[in-house]
Parts: C-alpha cells; sequence; structure tokens
C-alpha cells in the first residue's frame, strides 16, 4: 500500500509528517473521508468544497491546492485499488512558531487509502450488523469555541464519546455508535455520522443549525427522500425521540445507510422508509460509478 | 538539533510520526511544556503529574512510559543545551482503526526542544515587551465536550482565538495574546496563559472551576503569593475586570510572569505586586537551578 504525502507516494511504513507539522502539534488541520467505487470518487465535489470550507473557516483556505482531485487518483492508481476508504487531510504546514499561525502557510497534504468492498447494487456494506447506539454524557463542541462544520482534526470529543460506550456493564449490549448532545440536551449526531428516524411516516433528522457536521451521505438521503416525496422534517430532538421512532438509521461516507437496531437499550430496527432509502442510494452509486 | 521519537534520538528533519498515528489524526494525545533552567527541568513532578491525568481523562493513561524524565534529559543532553522550552507529547499511537481507540495502546512519545536563555535573577524573559491582550468572541471548549484539564493536541479553539487577533484594523493595536470566555462570559483564561490581575491590593485570577487548564506557572505564582500572604481571591470575573485592575500579567511555562500592558485597548500596566511576584519568582528558579 502507498500512501500520498506532500506531493509523494511513498510505502506506508514511510508515510509520516514532521513532529513539527501543526497537525500532529494542535490538530490544526482540515481533513475529509471520501468513499471510492469503481475507481471514482464519490460526491468528489461536496467534498472538496467542504474541505475548503473547513480551511476557510481556519484561515488557511487560500493555500488549499487545486490538485487534490489528482493526488487522490494518484493514490488510488498506485495501489491499483477501485473501492476504497480514503482520507485526505490539508494541515497548516510545519513551524515551530508558537500556537499563533504564521502568515505564510505551507500546506501538507496527506492522503491515506484502505481497500473496501464494492458498493452499489451489487456490493456489501461495510459494516457487520445494524448499529447499536447509546445517549453519551460527552456533549459537542459550541460552533462559539470551534465551529461545528468544520471538519478537523481535533476530534477529542468524539473519541471520548466513543470510550463511554466501553464502559458499559454487558459487554452484549455496548453500543458502537454515540448518541450525542449539545449544551441544551437536543440530539446532535453521532461521534462519525448523522441520526436519521422515521416518525408517523415523516423522516426526520437534526436540523444543522445545532454543532453538528453537515454529511455530504446526510445531504444524499434528503436528497432521495425530496425525490420520493417522503415528508421530511429537519428541527430539534431529544434522543428519547430515536429511541421511540418506527425506524432509524445513521449515515456517513463509509457506512452509507446503516440501521439502528437499538437506542438506549430500546429496539428500533429498520423499515420500508430506511430499505427504501438505502435501495435508492446503492442505485445512485450504481449508476454513477459502475455503469 | 536532536528530537527524541518513539525512543530514538534523531535529527529535527527525520524526526516525524506516521501519519497513522492518532495524535496526527485526531489530536488524540496529552503533552506538556516544560522549561529547563540550567539543566534541570522546572517543576517536574507537577508537569509529569499533569501529563499522567490527561491520558487517563483519554483512556490510555496506563500505557504511559515511566521514564519520560530520562528521555527529557537525554534530549537536552543530546543537544548539549541547558536551557530550553521543551515539548512533551505522548499520543495514543499508531493504527488504522476508525475513531474508536483499540484497546492495546501502544503510545508515541515525542519530545522536541528549542534553545531559551537564561532564566532566573541574571536572566533575560523570552517575551520582547509587555502583553497585550484583546477579549475575543471564540469561546472555551466546555468541560462537559473535552475537560479542560487535560492539556491535549486539540487546540483549534485557541488557535481560532489567534486568528481573531489578526483582525484589528490597525497593525500598532494587534494584540499579541486572547482572553477568553466560556459560554457565560466569564473570563477563562489568555490561549496559552493564565490571567492574573490586582484589584485593591488583592491578587485575583479565574477559579479553575471554569474550563481553563490549572497551569503550573499558575501555581507555582499562587503559592509565591501565599508565601507573601498577599490577599488572594479565585472566582469568576468577566474581561471588564482586567481592563480595570491595577496590574495585571498572564503566566505560561515560557513567559514566566508577563505584565499586560493594554487590555481591550485600554492600559493596565504592571506595578508592584506584579513585580514582586516576578522577582521572588526568579530567585526560586535561581536558587532551584543555578544555586
Amino acid at each position: 500500500m502507498k500512501y500520498h504525502v506532500d506531493g509523494d507516494l511513498v510505502p506506508v511504513e514511510e508515510a509520516s509528517v514532521s513532529v513539527r507539522d501543526r497537525g500532529f502539534r494542535y490538530g490544526d488541520a482540515a481533513f475529509e473521508t471520501v468513499r471510492a467505487y469503481g475507481g471514482s470518487i464519490f460526491e468528489w465535489d461536496a467534498h472538496e468544497a467542504r474541505l475548503r470550507r473547513t480551511a476557510e473557516q481556519l484561515g488557511f483556505g487560500d493555500v488549499v491546492p487545486d490538485d487534490l482531485r489528482e493526488r487522490v487518483r494518484e493514490t488510488l492508481a498506485a495501489n491499483d485499488c477501485g473501492e476504497a476508504y480514503v482520507r485526505l487531510s490539508v494541515t497548516r504546514g510545519a513551524g515551530m512558531g508558537r500556537l499563533t499561525p504564521a502568515p505564510d502557510v505551507d500546506p501538507t497534504v496527506v492522503i491515506i487509502v484502505e481497500e473496501l468492498p464494492r458498493g452499489g447494487l451489487t456490493g456489501e456494506s461495510v459494516w457487520d450488523g445494524p448499529a447499536t447506539v447509546q445517549t453519551v454524557k460527552t456533549r459537542a463542541v459550541p460552533d462559539a469555541a470551534v465551529p461545528s462544520d468544520a471538519k478537523t482534526h481535533n476530534y477529542l470529543d468524539g473519541i471520548l464519546a466513543r470510550l463511554e460506550l466501553r464502559r458499559a456493564a454487558n459487554e452484549a449490549y455496548r453500543a458502537d455508535e454515540a448518541l450525542v448532545r449539545d449544551a441544551e440536551g437536543n440530539l446532535t449526531e453521532g461521534a462519525t455520522s448523522n441520526v436519521f428516524f422515521v416518525d408517523d411516516g415523516t423522516l426526520k433528522t437534526p436540523s444543522t443549525d445545532g454543532p453538528l457536521l453537515d454529511g455530504i451521505t446526510r445531504a444524499v438521503v434528503l436528497d432521495l427522500a425530496a425525490d420520493e416525496e417522503f415528508p421530511v422534517e429537519t428541527g430539534q430532538y431529544t434522543t428519547a425521540a430515536v429511541r421511540e421512532a418506527d425506524e432509524a438509521f445513521l449515515t456517513n461516507t463509509t457506512w452509507e445507510l446503516r440501521p439502528i437496531a437499538r437506542a438506549d437499550g430500546v429496539a428500533v430496527g429498520d423499515g420500508p422508509i430506511t430499505r427504501l432509502l438505502s435501495r435508492l442510494f446503492d442505485e445512485r452509486v450504481e449508476r454513477a460509478h459502475y455503469e
């Protein structure tokens, strides 16, 4: 396997960044997780736009290279890999200055890749089974501290949320995704996923007015639901609404749509809307990447 | 210059961490900034205790190596450097797993060093002049999201606070440290410093009940003030209290005590209490490291 580091393809064992890199020292970096299906990248334009938006919010939008897509392609080609998880990071670069960034930024670009199964209609999911989710005590970082629509290398709140799941007394009931809330107690998202649920025929998901990341897969699902003319509502919800839902599922780039089997120990499961949206998602991937 | 990376002393140009390291990918790391005076480390025990506490809060306290002090000593010796800024990081190590940490952690230890002037009574300050500080919009990350007494590689809130200072219309009035507030509007700390001020003869500093890092230099200053039987108060203050103070100063490991010349454009400056505490600090360093 080869990774792409600062313009070069290098073997995984040699793929490294300087210990002076601000991405390492402070998590001062923007990143995206993208998925390649059949050799091309799903929703590239949306991912690139979000990466640029993150870098702008961190104050280095002007130095994000123009050839990111080409670098991702080179990485996939070098690994002869068409079905992949790709993590693309742009950091504020190295420098021994103190916390205040230098005005001139020489960014570091890192692309990590990992093989995944085929997607689309004849593909298989990366997850072994439906998700179990658990409401955690760790709260979302408010927008006033770090903007939630910036996808950065500062991910400790999500890690702390996931670590809470380990403390479940009975391993059999250990959840694999956290339900995170904001300071007011409203559901925001999972540690690495957006949350959807179906309540009396309406598809609901927390509004991006709250401190959550506006997921690319989330947007695709909302688009598919609009095409089907499903009733859709975005708003503020408690985690109890997920427990009481008729159906519920998580979305992210690698999981795509993943049904929620249990929320806080309560059985939820999928249903006709989740299954139809999954099918429509697979069809969209099939058309865009395999036909 | 040589750095200490994962047990080895390596030239700066080769000092790197894997792009798979969680310290890079998520800022999933504990760190300390320590200062060496005359070849030995100031307040080592307090720094090591805090590093271990941070790692415990992140769930990998049990794998922090026992020989950190020895590694710092080796780094100083290899660089023939007795007066130094030292940054010591312990990350949760490399791994391609997803966000949830693997149960077994093989930590990465990185020690960066930089030469500083002598400290103590005949030393010189690392700063060129007193600080100017400015209240910023960026708020502290609440304890409920990431505990503030954990010193980690997630530092974007501090970076965003510092970047706000750049937006000052007139460069001459550009502040060099931010005054950060919590969600309720109370002063917490600077981006990399604790804040003290003197009000009617009483030395005041925000209480660690709020979301702020309990600085080692802060503790030393409180200790010196207690020795002198100065009236001391810790509590909740607005940033207006700093503007209206008789004296004010910042503390951190490299700055030691640094007077605040202006807060939000208002002249504050040092005074007898700041000057005495600075003198007492220098004497303590002199006694502990140069006699």
